[in-house]
């Protein structure tokens, strides 16, 4: 009889060990009350069959796009998520101003004007500059990675540089893109390549996928060095250049963007609650972004992790599973551009004492896993809750969980913990204009609302060691 | 001792029925005589590790990307197909002249202007009309499929129809996409939505997969019926359409398409031989098609055949493989956009003994089959040379085979064979911006190209039946 049926079967029972490898084997018997146990089983029932976080989410995507911060579109799509919270009787809805950077890309392009001329597929990278109003023209340097960037000296010089470093292949067995480091070109290349004086750089997309598709993505400049234009090429227009390049020929580009920085544009975060009816004034937050880039429609980045959090607050109202302390939902503003949501939130609630903080930025592919932050003795502890996710289809708790926009609270010793799809193909669509609802199954989010819903409902409710202690840490 | 490690061992050997489930049982034994097993030995030898004809496509999709008909792409590819084929040592090289037809996309744009406005990732279709300079703006209305076209009736009068029809998923089962019903819509769409008054047509794109990846291809028109504007959605804008049409909403898209159709143009068929040692005069032929459309580099469609046809004449001239009969191969101008190619070559050629016609124009992926069309006894009779080109790790003989430049010589009684790699992903990137080089694996192409040159020297070299019947059919 396996630990899930027995759930099923005959509530309240006492676990053995529970089934995952990582328990300390000395731990003897842990008792999953019925309540919870109860609260599962509600919630499998509730998205059986259940569409509607994915309507949402179509709705969103088709109707608000484009929700770069400082856009009307992420205005108009907060308006939108307070009614649809309010609809579903969340209390205490309310958007909490923010002032966010306004990036706006305009215009742009990169052709290969030499050996011979060909439009490269490109985006500029969020938040570059300009070329000024004009064309910007230069011979290619080829860096074959970050790492190998310093070693073109003094030949970078007045030259594009390219760095046409490729991602590796998602590591089935680790459960593991290669993007921690492949994206570190994206976020530094321009400021190093500065440094060297080259006047623009280009990079090969953070991706090991591509149907000459450009990702998109933060680039960050380094004070005091010159801020040079920052573009990300198709995998394909990378290697094409490389080639040519390989094939001692000397290769040329012109760039044009009329990108620009606008001064500061208002924003908010979005917040709504279920608010505990022990006490109220203890946090479980459930979060996401609602800000996207301005390709694509921010469907798995991030308002699948939105609609799964406006989900989780929804399937707990509807199902009267109000916990003794108050879950607040949390969809933040400027994550990808600025993290100014998760700031302006620290500061306005750093006082207040947060439990857990739980963010949904990973896509929306079917559940793959909860992952929890803090120290092992943490991570075991919730780990036994493990059958309870299983009554939902989960078979993992995993070790390890965060989010940039609860970063701040992580940081204050706040538990984090994240949603964690199957993220094998998240990044072949992540800041590209494939991001697009028909990616994402019918029925894989409500299943990741449900995970997320069972474990915030967990963590406000039940006797734990981590309120007096994220109590403490608050100033 | 398996068939295979039995040829290499003590050739030639007197194999039973080979083992392929279509062999009749009644059949004895068949003597592979010990030329056949050299020569695939040799190929798989001269192939090992060899990327010659990668490179290659790798210098011709780099260089000579777009080859449309009646491009100067085209033609500059043309010229250096022939250097190349003549410092392989190919006899008789030359461009036989061809016209062809000369459509030009120009600019074009599509976008939904109500209830939102959005961009819309399109291809105008290939030999679309344009809209007369001047934008083209109505309601849409959807079909589910080409079946459903004329049940919308009257309501299609005036209207700019969707066809939203999905193509189902490569079924690994039985080896086969569903692109043969999926392309109707494309091919016949736009004349049928003309009959019923619609002044444009738009399709979801003819494929499975999608990041935002539309595909183009031909459309025809009929005559007497009006020529409207065809186009090409992503699967993506496709479904967005769709979407906001089944929430009840009016749905306006504008359509700006400069295409037209120009005079024709001179092109050509590239043709080199590996003269026959008897009969010169009776003709093997393996072919391909050299232009492509203008967007991708035609890398699978189908400069990898091209690279594969003028490699199979490379290895069997390299390695004195020269046979009775003559190899002439064929890198045929317009198969994309009229056929043109194909019909001169028949037009000229017919005359003289074809034994056996065979095309490489689905794609570069790992060698999957060759496909031998014809009679059952025909078939039959050829599969037994399987052992053979298990040498060469090929597996599979598999029935039917042709292609689109070879049809002409195939009605009249030809043998149309082809070569057939992996399909499973080859819709995926078929005339769409991603058909590029770095979507094919250095080594595929070579080892397709020997089954190619294997086959084409079983074909020329031996007593074959097939002889005197394509002799008697040419007029």
């Amino acid at each position: 009889m396996s630990a899930q049926s027995s759930v099923v079967e005959a509530p309240p029972i006492t676990f053995a060990v529970p089934p995952t490898p990582v328990l300390p084997t000395g731990e003897s018997t842990f008792q999953l009350e019925d309540k919870y146990v109860q609260a599962a089983k509600a919630l499998a029932r509730a998205v059986e069959g259940e569409t509607k976080a994915w309507e949402r989410l179509a709705y969103l995507c088709d109707r608000f796009g484009v929700r770069l911060s400082g856009s009307p579109g992420l205005e108009a799509a907060g308006d939108w998520a307070l009614e649809q919270m309010r609809s579903d009787g969340l209390s205490s809805v309310r958007r909490e101003p923010v002032m966010v950077p306004r990036w706006v890309r305009g215009e742009e392009s990169a052709v290969m004007v030499a050996p011979v001329e060909r439009k490269l597929w490109m985006l500029g990278l969020g938040g570059t500059v300009g070329t000024g109003g004009k064309p910007l023209r230069g011979k290619v340097l080829v860096a074959r990675s970050i790492d190998d960037l310093e070693k073109l000296g003094e030949a970078a010089r007045g030259r594009i540089v390219l760095i046409d470093e490729p991602m590796p292949e998602y590591d089935h067995d680790a459960h593991s893109s290669g993007y921690g480091s492949a994206v570190q070109k994206r976020l530094h290349g321009a400021a190093r390549a500065a440094k060297l004086g080259a006047k623009a750089l280009m990079i090969r997309s953070v991706t090991a996928f591509s149907m000459r598709t450009p990702h998109t993505g933060v680039v960050l400049y380094d004070e005091g060095v010159p801020k040079i234009p920052a573009i990300a090429l198709s995998t394909e227009d990378a290697s094409m250049l490389s080639r040519w390049v390989a094939r001692g020929e000397d290769v040329e580009v012109e760039l044009k963007l009329a990108a620009k920085t606008l001064p500061d544009a208002p924003s908010g975060n979005i917040v709504g609650e279920i608010k505990g009816r022990e006490r109220p004034e203890e946090i479980v937050l459930i979060g996401c972004h609602l800000d996207a880039w301005d390709v694509g429609d921010g469907a798995h980045d991030d308002g699948g992790g939105c609609m799964m959090a406006m989900e989780a607050g929804r399937l707990l109202t509807q199902l009267d599973l109000i916990p003794r302390r108050t879950i607040r939902v949390v969809l933040f503003t400027n994550e990808e551009n600025g993290g100014r949501g998760g700031k302006a939130y620290f500061d306005a609630h750093k006082s207040e004492p947060h439990l857990a903080a739980m963010e949904a930025d990973s896509g929306s592919f079917a559940p793959f896993s909860i992952g929890i932050g803090g120290s092992p003795e943490q991570v075991k502890d919730l780990q036994r809750y493990l059958p309870l996710f299983e009554l939902l289809g989960l078979k993992r708790l995993s070790s390890g969980g965060g989010g940039a926009d609860i970063a701040p609270l992580i940081e204050i010793g706040v538990m984090g913990l994240s949603v964690n799809p199957n993220g094998e193909r998240y990044f072949d669509f992540h800041h590209t204009n494939a991001d697009t609802v028909d990616k994402i199954k019918p029925g894989d989010l409500e299943r990741n609302a449900a995970n997320m819903a069972l474990m915030a409902y967990i963590l406000a409710e039940r006797d734990a060691p981590g309120a007096a202690r994220a109590a403490a840490v608050a100033p």
